[in-house]
C-alpha cells in the first residue's frame, strides 16, 4: 500500500491508508490513545480504542518514527475533519528520546540559543519549519523572477586570493599553504559575467566576520545576488528588483501558504512603482542634521514609518547616498558627483537590499582606487577586465535571512536560519 | 526607443531599430565595414556603407561596447537572414584593448592555462558561455525535479568545527580565534534536515583541499544534493536520481537548445530504469580481480562500454560498494552485510554520481564509529539528533561541473566552471 500524506487523508474518507511520520503528540486516556502524527505535509490524529492498540500506542515516546495503517473516519470535531481508526501502528526505528523542549506546544518554550543548540530538534517545530518554507519560496520566487527576464544563474569562487571590497571583517584561511579569504560578496564576479550574459544572478553563501553580536547579523548568509547590464542609471536596477521583490512575495504566497497560516503571516503588496527619496531628503523626512554622512537604524525606522503614512507602501527606496559611504566601484550621479547613484531598499525600517550602478570605465576604476589611496594590485583581475569593453551596469544583493526575518515578523535572523553562524556559535 | 536583442531581428524586417552588445568583429573593405555584435542572444551583422559610418566602424576595437540604430533589411546570405544597414554608431564605453585572444574565432586558439588567466574575456566566446548556460539549465532542472517531488531546498553551514567525514582533505581556517573548516559536503545537514522536512535539496558550493592536478578534481565545486526518508532501501534514492537526471536533460534541451546546437551536444537519453549491476558483477563485467576493494577508472570506462552496448544506456549504476569503502553512515546490506546499500552512477564510464541509504539508528551509528576506531565527539552534534527519531533515509550527490564536462564532451572540468579553484589557481 502506497504511503498518503496527511493533508491527503480527505481525499481518502471510509479507505484504509498508509501514513507516516513522527510521533508527534501521544495522549493516554483512559479507554482509548491518542497519536497525532507529523509528516512533511501537517498533522494526522489515530485513535487507538482496542486494547492491543492502545498498549501499542503506550511504548512509542514523542518524536519516534512510525508507520500507521488505519481506516479514515470524518470527524468534523478533529484536525481537517478526519482521523484514523483501528490502526496497526508499527515504529521505524527504536523509540526516540524526549526531545530538550515540547515540540507540540504551539510555540516552542526554550530560550533562543537553547533552541540553536538543539536545531536539529528544534526545527522540526512547525514554527521553525514554516519559516525555512517561507525562505525556500522567496529564493524560488526570486530565480523565476530573473528566469523570465534572461538573467543566466552563476557559480563564483567564494574562496578569494585578496581581502579586498571592504578590507577589515574577512576570515582567512590556508590555500595549499597560501593566504586565502572567504569571500564577502560575489561583487566582482557577478560584475564581471556580465561581460558574458548581460544578466547574472547567485544564490550562495557569503562570509562576513564581522565582530557584531546582534539581532541581524550573521558570519554567513545567503545571498541573493543580481547584476544586469545596458542600464541607463541606477533607476533601471530599481525597477527590476521592485519586479524581483514582487516574484519573490508571490511565489511565498502560493507555495507557502500553509506556513503563512502558521506564522499567522499575510504577504505585503509591493506597489507598482516603490516609493523613492533622495539621500538628502531622506534626512529631512527622518529629522537628521543636513550634514549626516549616512541613516542611523533610527532614521531607517522613521522612514519606514513615512513611506507607510504617506505611500500605503511598506518598502521604500533611499537614492543617493554620499560616495563617501559607498564602495569604490559605485557609479557617481553625474549631475551631483558628492552623491552616488547607489540606493538601499528599506522594508518595514530596515535596510534589506544595497544597490546602485556601477562603473564600467577602466579609468574610472583607476581614478576611485587612487582617490581612496588603494593599491590597483590587489583588484588587478577585476579592474583589468575592464579594459576590455564593459557595458554601464548594476546590481542589487538582498539578504535572505533578514528578509525572511522581516516578513515573518522575527525578533533575530536566528529564529530563521536553520544552522546560523556567528560569532560565538559553530555547532551544530 | 526600445532595445531589441539580436535573435528578435528576423521579426522587424523593413524597421528601424537599436541594438546593443560588444563588437564581436570588425572586417574593412574597401568600400564597406561590417561589424558583427554580440549580445547575450547572439550575434547581429551591421554593415556600413556610406563614408561616415564607415568611418565611425573604423574607430572601434574588438570587445567595444556599443549600441547601434539602423535598419533591418532581410538578406538570406547573412547570418539569420537579416542584417542592420544604415547605421547610426553609438559606443556606450571607450574602445577597448585587443583581448589576449580572439574571440571571434570558432574556438579559442589560446591553452587553457591561458583562458582560464583571463577568464572574465575568455568566457565571452561563444563556446564557454555555452558550457555555463548548460550548466545553469541544468541547476534549474535539477530543482524542478527535485520541487515538483514535494523536497524543499535548505541552505547550510559551509564553516564547521570539526573535520569531519573524509578526516584529511580540508581546508582550515581561523573562525574569531577558534579553529574551523570548510564543509567538504553538506551530507550531515541534509541528513538532519530530513528530520525536519522528510526530503530537501541544496544546490551549493563544497571544499576539497585535495592535492590532486587532475582534469576531473576541483577545490571548490558545486554540489548538487539531495537526501530523502521514508524509503525502503537504497532502490527508491535510485529512482529518485534517475527521475532527477531526466528532469535536468529535459530542462538543458528546453532552456538551453542554442547553447547545444553551439557545442554541438545532443542530450542522451535517460533510460526508464537505469541499469544496475552489484559491485561484483560489475568487477565481473569489467574484467577485474573478484577481490578489488573498489573500481578504478578503466573498470568504470568497461563498464561504460558495457551499458552501451547492452543496455543502449549512457548511464550505469553499480550497487553493493564493499563497505569498507564507504562513509561510516552507509547503510549496509542487510542481506550482505560486508556490502553496502550505496551506489555510484556512471555517466558515459565516468562516476558522476554517488549516493545510498544511510544509517537512520542512533545505536548504528555509535556501532559504525567504533568499528573503525573514531571517536563520537567531532560528530557529537550530528549523532545526537539520531536519537530523536528518524526515519530510514538515503540520498546522493551530483558533482555539477562533472556532469556538465560529460554532458558537453569537455576534456576538463575547468572548461565549463567560470573561475575554478584548484591546487595552483586562486585567481582571477
Amino acid at each position: 500500500m502506497q504511503r498518503i500524506l496527511s493533508t491527503q487523508l480527505p481525499a481518502h474518507v471510509g479507505a484504509t491508508v498508509r501514513v507516516a511520520g513522527w510521533v508527534h503528540r501521544r495522549r493516554l486516556l483512559k479507554s482509548v490513545a491518542f497519536l497525532i502524527i507529523r509528516d512533511a505535509a501537517g498533522l494526522a490524529q489515530v485513535v487507538a480504542a482496542d486494547p492491543a492498540a492502545r498498549a501499542a500506542v503506550e511504548q512509542l515516546t514523542e518524536e519516534t518514527v512510525v508507520e500507521v495503517t488505519a481506516t479514515v473516519v470524518a470527524t468534523p470535531a478533529a484536525p481537517a475533519g478526519v482521523e484514523l481508526t483501528h490502526p496497526t501502528v508499527r515504529p521505524l526505528g527504536p523509540p526516540a528520546a524526549a526531545p530538550p523542549f515540547d515540540l507540540y506546544r504551539p510555540a516552542l518554550a526554550a530560550t533562543l540559543p537553547t533552541q540553536l543548540d538543539h536545531a536539529p530538534v528544534a526545527l522540526r517545530h512547525p514554527r521553525r519549519s514554516a519559516a525555512l518554507r517561507v525562505a525556500a519560496a522567496a529564493v524560488a520566487g526570486f530565480r523565476a523572477a530573473l528566469d523570465a527576464r534572461d538573467f543566466v544563474e552563476i557559480h563564483t569562487p567564494k574562496v578569494v586570493a585578496s581581502s579586498t571590497e571592504s578590507g577589515a571583517n574577512v576570515f582567512a584561511l590556508d590555500w595549499f599553504g597560501r593566504p586565502a579569504y572567504l569571500a564577502q560578496s560575489p561583487q566582482f564576479y557577478k560584475q564581471l559575467m556580465v561581460g558574458v550574459f548581460e544578466r547574472v544572478y547567485e544564490v550562495g553563501p557569503v562570509f562576513r566576520a564581522e565582530p557584531h553580536d546582534t539581532a541581524r547579523h550573521l558570519a554567513q548568509y545567503t545571498s541573493l545576488d543580481a547584476e544586469l547590464g545596458f542600464v541607463g542609471d541606477h533607476t533601471d536596477v530599481m525597477a527590476v528588483l521592485r519586479d524581483t521583490l514582487a516574484g519573490m512575495l508571490a511565489t511565498v504566497a502560493d507555495r507557502a501558504g500553509t506556513a503563512l497560516g502558521t506564522l499567522g503571516v499575510t504577504v505585503p503588496q509591493v506597489p507598482g512603482s516603490i516609493p523613492a527619496v533622495h539621500f538628502t531628503e531622506a534626512l529631512a523626512i527622518a529629522g537628521a542634521p543636513a550634514d549626516e554622512p549616512d541613516l542611523a537604524p533610527a532614521h531607517e525606522r522613521a522612514l519606514g514609518e513615512w513611506a507607510r503614512r504617506e505611500h500605503g507602501s511598506e518598502f521604500v527606496f533611499v537614492t543617493g547616498y554620499p560616495m563617501a559611504k559607498r564602495p569604490f566601484y559605485t557609479h557617481p550621479d553625474p549631475a551631483r558627483p558628492a552623491y552616488s547613484n547607489g540606493f538601499d531598499l528599506l522594508f518595514r525600517g530596515l535596510e534589506l537590499v544595497t544597490g546602485g550602478q556601477r562603473l564600467h570605465r577602466h579609468d574610472d576604476y583607476l581614478a576611485a582606487l587612487a582617490a581612496r589611496g588603494e593599491p590597483v594590485e590587489p583588484y588587478a583581475g577585476y579592474v583589468d577586465a575592464f579594459r576590455h569593453g564593459m557595458p554601464p551596469h548594476g546590481g542589487f544583493a538582498i539578504g535572505l535571512e533578514r528578509f525572511v526575518a522581516r516578513l515573518v515578523g522575527a525578533a533575530n535572523v536566528r529564529e530563521v536560519t536553520a544552522f546560523p553562524r556567528d560569532l560565538h556559535r559553530l555547532t551544530p
